[in-house]
């Protein structure tokens, strides 16, 4: 007992609760609560960015990974396969790394169903072919009935940078573009779960973003950063991007991309567009005098047809994220708790 | 339906379930269908190495992935943190490979204790400060009460790779080396399970290899095959090793390390201690010319202590291990199924 009550002194300090809630999971303000209180002191991980990058044999590889335990694990739209490839990769994408490899770690259910299992596996042959990306090493787990919901899935991915990027070159005067419509996944997976009698015909948008960014690195604009904003949505990535950057930033809500199935969604459920996840959506922040051909280079793109600049990076509030409303007013873009949307990714 | 079908037929066929059993998780016969007929189909993934082999930036880089769902996750001699140090680690340093970087993957259970995930953090920490590895990015999620057990880990690892090490290089006149006493982690998992009322002084063998595998290979002498026999014990390792390399093995009993205790804990239970997992040995093929530095280097490691020679390579019959038991008979050692010891590791 002393050794715990010793690192709970050193590591856990001022931690809200003393038991693990399930919006410590939602990437929202309790999952950063749990990294910069718990993960951070004890790792000196980067926070703030999707992968790390490090020398190896004189290049740039990225590395990252994320667990995937979505509920339902078929949704419209895809499944917790593609969803596991597109994760990563787009973790590695958003770092300005080209996706080269994943190794995938499986922890089954005792009574899954085979069928469901191979049709996974088929979706993530599927996903990873369709972004040039190989599994090269797994592993496979499996526990009691009850002991997981199906399947849940981890995959790590590496890749090679090839343009560097992060939160650190986000300047005033920059703009921020999203690459197309908000809340796609987070209200697909939610119009499936058993016990929200609600249907809509909204489909997830997940998707591998490789291609598009490459198509917008391609251009030879100079981008600050790129996030993709899943857990916590749009919310959560320009909280993040104001304070890694020490900067505020302003999104005009007449801008942003939202469907008229998502918004009636949201209306319904009490959610905010601004805080659902998306798993096929990029924001970049790059110079204004940028902004067209980024925008312009999107848009040709079939995941990037409706893509828009949606606010701007500014001097002041440092840190915060401001929304200008449809009827002109401001108000603060706060930092999701995580409560609303468990289990979407 | 019709898809998964098509997938079923091209992907799962011959699979002798058509459901998920915990034996497809225990790293034996059934572990060894699933990735055959499922996984090696969809990715072309090696199979028989415990890491991947990839060129980057000119350099040779080892890449490897595991899930830990071990029960309890704190047990004799270590907890599921520093195991999923270890697990990974040792996956790369068997591959001849100097570990570099982890991901860290969390599954959390709604309601676990702070103080435990702490524990679990720190442990994690120090093993892998021990080892000289770093944890460079991670993820959480958070599910339900009910959902998981306390926690389930994956970690993936980048290695450099200093000496290449493979099946494909064990020949007939090789012998077969372990570092130490077999058994231990299997015996003090099973010690703690609920339910079990069984006590023994066993606690786990579970440490980083990288420091006796770097030992080894400064000895000069030809390695040419390397695993720590985790999953499954030593009998899926030769197992593999022969059906790998298309040769015979033959482990002498009486030659064998195993405790008093292991061996006590083993005949009550009913286990034969060749198939009970490890988490802190090595074994490792040479040409019998090079037997003598490699069992004196590992000797004055103090992970080491107790290697010895316990077999011997063979040109028939190819793909099978043999044991020559104490009383100088001669048995196959069968692959075991995996359902002995589910959630070891």
């Amino acid at each position: 007992m002393r050794g715990v009550l010793q690192v709970r002194e050193e590591a856990g300090r001022g931690m809200k609760h003393d038991r693990i809630l399930l919006a410590h999971g939602g990437g929202g303000s309790l999952t950063h609560e749990l990294i910069e209180r718990v993960f951070a002191p004890a790792f000196g991980m980067e926070t703030l960015e999707d992968s790390a990058v490090r020398e190896f044999g004189g290049q740039k590889l990225a590395f990252t990974t994320d667990s995937y335990v979505v509920k339902p694990y078929f949704f419209p739209g895809g499944d917790i396969g593609k969803l596991s490839v597109c994760g990563t990769v787009n973790d590695l994408a958003v770092q300005g790394a080209q996706p080269l490899w994943l190794s995938l770690g499986m922890i089954l259910e005792e009574g899954l169903p085979l069928a469901d299992l191979e049709k996974i596996v088929a979706s993530i042959k599927t996903t990873a072919a369709e972004v040039g990306v190989t599994v090269v090493t797994g592993d496979t787990k499996v526990v009691e009935r009850g002991k997981c919901e199906g399947i849940y899935i981890n995959t790590a991915g590496i890749g090679r940078v090839v343009t560097e990027v992060g939160c650190a070159r986000i300047k005033p005067g920059d703009v921020v573009i999203v690459s197309g419509n908000l809340g796609e996944h987070g209200v697909a997976v939610m119009s499936q779960r058993a016990g929200i009698s609600f249907q809509t015909s909204v489909v997830s948008d997940c998707a591998p973003l490789w291609g598009l960014v490459k198509t917008v690195l391609d251009t030879g604009a100079e981008i600050h950063a790129m996030r993709d904003p899943t857990r916590g949505g749009l919310a959560i990535t320009v909280c993040d991007f104001a304070s890694g950057a020490r900067v505020g930033m302003r999104l005009e809500e007449t801008a942003l991309p939202v469907s008229r199935e998502v918004r009636g969604a949201c209306d319904l459920l009490g959610l905010d567009p601004l805080s659902i996840a998306n798993e096929g959506k990029v924001v970049v922040v790059c110079p204004s005098a940028d902004a067209g051909r980024v925008v312009s280079a999107m848009q040709v793109h079939p995941l990037g047809r409706n893509a828009r600049v949606i606010g701007e990076v500014i001097e002041q509030p440092k840190g915060m994220a401001l929304l200008r409303t449809t009827i002109g007013g401001e108000r603060i873009i706060d930092m999701p708790t995580g409560e609303d949307l468990p289990r979407i990714c």
